[in-house]
């Protein structure tokens, strides 16, 4: 079973990407036959900053492999680097139907917000049904609003393998259902662009700056004090085991303490947790030409499938 | 002075075609460096069979090599063979905005005709686009539907160049305003879709048949005719030169000869001139090895340049 997972190049990560998508993708590599690429194409849908991207690329690479993407088990590259994914989307082009991606969700959305409508926007989801269907891939973890994209997929390849025959492998989405919400430290959905992520390789200096920054009610020091609701007892849920929990509790009951305390006590969850994956990834980042090699390794296994299924996909086109 | 020509691989050609575009190709041989390739990619809008694609790319191949395409002198192609353009196709669609394709006048022509509205041909533009600047091409030579594109391409080109620096060169079209247009058999223009075209190269049968079909008055044999109008004169003013046209007005002058006769004459000149190119189509057709050669050569030609240009392209942008 291939399953096959896009990793936006977005910069610095947060707790919120980590556990809503970074740990199930890195344990996903258990469950089957990862293909897992670094979408730099895509990211030029918004993306004009060569150093940005270049940087974004490097750091998402290094992230993932720190926390856990294994090349050799599984197979991760960086999307440029298999050229193949565009004439595929080129050839599925003329199989999507305009009113199709008309229907898009998720360019409706960005366009109502304003973000300028470019045609690399319009036409991102055939790009993504390329990547997928390049690599025969079984199965997608996707987020909610990402569904619609993959069943835009299986409309695409229906529509191909009706002219062509039966090439293309058509694809389920899988959303899992149990992914932790992770709250910001405000309380609302952890995201970057509500400013209130706790980074997760930041300098230690910044990822005090955020846990301290975490929102509270105004309970005294004498006071006793509510865990439900409290945005450092549901982030520290992630951090802890029940029994820490249940001694945190305790402490939340009990007068004597401030919500300084709890956030202390997060934070050293947090880099005990994390402290792991910095080292490797200090050591990824100070060794690029180590992350260069892995990539170049990747991109060859994933070149080698690409190649293979293009050549069955030209033939049956008449490009030969 | 790069100049730059696309060949639709549309099957069997017609002196329509040849009077009205590939003679001015292959006479731009002697006014700059020629870029000619086969559209294959453009053609899978419209195209979904495997083997009348590779058929019409083939034949197209013959046709223009055996009507004067130089493959040392020039740069000949198959589009196909030089994955590079879709690579900047994708780079371009992040530079090209919606609206832009939204006025193009083709694709509205083309879903108002009913043709089913498909994503490649929606973003054709695009494509044409990165034909044009993956070759640093100066002068694009049109028909007047085709002068919004290259205004399209100079628009994509300016926004890139806007965002990574002078990059992409931005190309002229031009526009032969002493084409010859040649009508049908019908006196309409001539065309496929039309059903009244004279082959180059179909069989003398064929060919006989479409030139005796050419509609006239219903003058008789023993009545003066009018050269003026006729289909036959306008038809053979490609084929003969003025001593001839004016030895053939005399005939129309004089009673005695009917439009058959006159038929007759113009057939034996479509032959004549034709003759030294349908020969060496013979040859290609009976070759196909010395065909598929040539054509790799010239991708290898186009590749080497397409290559080095997309590596400035990539620098730029950031996909390294």
């Amino acid at each position: 079973m291939r399953i096959l997972s896009g990793i936006q190049p977005s910069g610095t990560i947060h707790i919120g990407n980590y556990f809503g998508m970074i740990k199930k993708m890195v344990e996903s590599q258990n469950d089957g036959e990862l293909f897992a690429f670094i979408a730099s194409y895509h990211a030029l849908t918004s993306v004009k900053d060569k150093e940005f991207l270049e940087r974004n690329i490097f750091e998402a690479a290094v992230n993932f492999l720190a926390l856990g993407m294994d090349p050799e088990k599984s197979t991760f590259w960086v999307q440029h680097d298999v050229k193949e994914v565009l004439e595929l989307y080129w050839l599925l082009s003329n199989h999507t139907s305009m009113g199709l991606l008309e229907r898009a969700h998720s360019y409706k959305d960005k366009t109502t917000r304003g973000i300028q409508a470019n045609h690399g926007l319009f036409s991102y989801p055939v790009l993504m049904a390329a990547d997928i269907l390049l690599f025969d891939s079984n199965i997608v973890p996707v987020g909610k609003d990402q569904i619609q994209h993959v069943e835009m997929t299986r409309d695409i390849a229906t529509s191909f393998n009706h002219t062509y025959g039966d090439i293309l492998v058509l694809p389920e989405s899988k959303v899992d259902e149990n992914v932790a919400t992770v709250p910001g430290t405000d309380g609302a959905k952890m995201s970057k662009s509500y400013n209130n992520t706790i980074d997760m390789f930041g300098p230690a200096k910044t990822i005090k700056k955020q846990v301290m920054g975490i929102v509270t009610d105004s309970k005294e020091l004498n006071e006793a004090k509510e865990w439900e609701n409290c945005n450092i007892y549901t982030l520290s849920k992630l951090f802890m085991k029940e029994d820490e929990l249940a001694s945190l509790r305790q402490r939340y009951a009990t007068p004597g303490e401030g919500y300084g305390h709890f956030k202390m006590t997060l934070l050293d969850k947090i880099n005990e947790h994390f402290e792991p994956y910095a080292q490797k990834r200090e050591h990824l980042l100070n060794n690029p030409k180590e992350v260069k090699d892995i990539l170049a390794f990747g991109a060859s296994k994933a070149k080698k499938i690409a190649a293979a299924k293009m050549e069955i996909i030209r033939d049956a086109v008449g490009l030969i």
